[in-house]
């Protein structure tokens, strides 16, 4: 009911960090991508296939020392239903691989409409007799400007199936101060949205004292994210933006406490793209985002410590 | 480009509202449930069938008297990928029978991740030599939290296939003021947001004053309905909240210019229980959505005349 698994597995590996499942076509080698084409034509269901393929390659070898993975919802939704499957694959592989998966996917909506989001990816679809799991993360990011009656129906699905959400407070794009940095109350717009993590975070206290309710916090802000942190203390942060938008070390030590812990840092484009950077054999293209994912787990603790 | 086409199907069918396809499973009459359940057992698929037998016969009831309809994501995202299956058949249908089709999704992300959105929902997906329409929408409703150039790829697709958005701007639910009410320089944030709107939406200009950048306004507001109808002359309205969530015909009029367009009303569950609320027969759940829809249809078109 908390985000406390995810804090179990980053102490576990000692890596406070996430890749992002966010698998373009172009980023996968080409054989994989001619392999699935070959079997399924040039489709939505051949291209699900490579993404698919091309991610067990990355989880089989991430998951004994990155804790979590970040499938981001759009790279397979824009794939159709076959991308959906994929992404139903990709989460369930990942977890049978002991990792923490967060769903990217930033939904909202009213109270109701609420209620299936949280069964679709937090919780179980009720069919006839039965209780499926329609997509199954153990968090789901999502966006807080319909107020709190879009969120208490995850939080309900959160404490029955001990899963979390992360809700949207300063993003790390260029354009997030259009409304998230605009002053109410002598206080920008993201203060405002952070003080309403801590306030339902209340309904699902942790062991470490972070909530089941964390927070997006963009490392292109570090200024903000070390401000945060101070004002938040209930309030786990999952940092997007390291890496390829910009953010390095530095930028994130202050997402984390005293205890070096508090935050999780997501980086996508560089662990995937790994292999390109390196110039290495495409085959080669999961040892290459273990490398990248090992670099960046020492340089973001060699900060924290 | 715009939302041009929305409006032309309004006046053709002198009928300014959509009908929401948000078919839980509690909504569809017994005997549909059971032959998709004879045939894939009590599963996703099943489900997922069964919405999409219902909904081909809510289309076929609507199609030449209401101009458009409005699938919620949700409600089929919580049936797994069988249920986005049924998301796409639906919105292949709607549109063969000449119906507009507003995908409410609420999306939201980075600029990156919305090109991939656009892609799903709006455009086209590119896998290898094709391009393939993944969901293929008319218009997709999206969050504005992150500014814009999280709006931005979507405006560039909406040139290209002639397609549009609407923004959340002051939402129908009871808590929607936890963030959209709260002050910034002596004018509510929902203000602020629709200002975004009419800015955006320079870049999508229509015939008919309206540009391609809707808005989200619940018909549970009347009072900032008519105010911001006043302070949007070029942003086209999506009104949610009729019926079931408790607006009425005199709370949707302030939508509406003086040459009676400028927006379009939602009903989702009043026209899909119909038949429940009549009583009729289970087979006859198309015809009493028809009923209902030509009912409503008669309710708004009075208060706007």
């Amino acid at each position: 009911m908390s985000l406390d698994r995810l804090i179990d597995a980053i102490k576990r590996t000692g890596n406070p960090s996430v890749a992002g499942l966010d698998p373009k076509l172009e980023y996968i080698p080409e054989y994989i991508v001619k392999t699935a084409f070959d079997e399924h034509g040039q489709t939505l269901e051949g291209a699900a296939e490579a993404l698919w393929i091309y991610n067990k390659g990355i989880i089989d070898a991430l998951c004994d020392i990155v804790p979590a993975v970040k499938p981001q919802a759009a790279y397979y939704e824009m794939y159709g239903w076959p991308g959906m499957r994929a992404l139903a694959l990709t989460i369930e592989y990942a977890k049978s691989k002991g990792m923490y998966v967060i769903t990217d996917g930033k939904r909202n909506d009213i109270g109701s409409t609420m209620e299936a989001y949280a069964s679709a990816h937090l919780g179980v679809t009720r069919v006839g007799s039965n209780k499926i799991s329609a997509f199954g993360g153990d968090a789901l990011t999502v966006n807080g400007y319909l107020g709190k009656d879009g969120i208490m129906p995850l939080l309900e699905v959160c404490k029955s199936f001990d899963s979390g959400i992360f809700v949207l407070v300063k993003t790390s794009n260029p354009s997030s101060g259009d409304l998230q940095d605009k002053i109410i109350e002598d206080r920008p717009v993201y203060y405002h949205m952070g003080q309403l993590c801590e306030e339902w975070g209340r309904m699902l206290p942790g062991k470490y004292g972070y909530s089941g309710v964390g927070a997006v916090v963009g490392a292109t802000w570090p200024e903000q994210l070390s401000e945060l942190r101070a004002q938040l203390p209930h309030t786990f942060f999952l940092v997007p933006g390291y890496g390829a938008q910009g953010g390095g070390a530095a930028d994130v030590k202050g997402a984390f406490d005293n205890d070096g812990i508090g935050g999780v840092v997501n980086s996508s484009r560089a662990i995937l793209c790994a292999w390109k950077k390196e110039g290495c054999a495409p085959e080669d293209y999961a040892s290459a985002a273990r490398r990248e994912a090992l670099r960046m787990k020492d340089d973001i603790t060699a900060v924290i410590d």
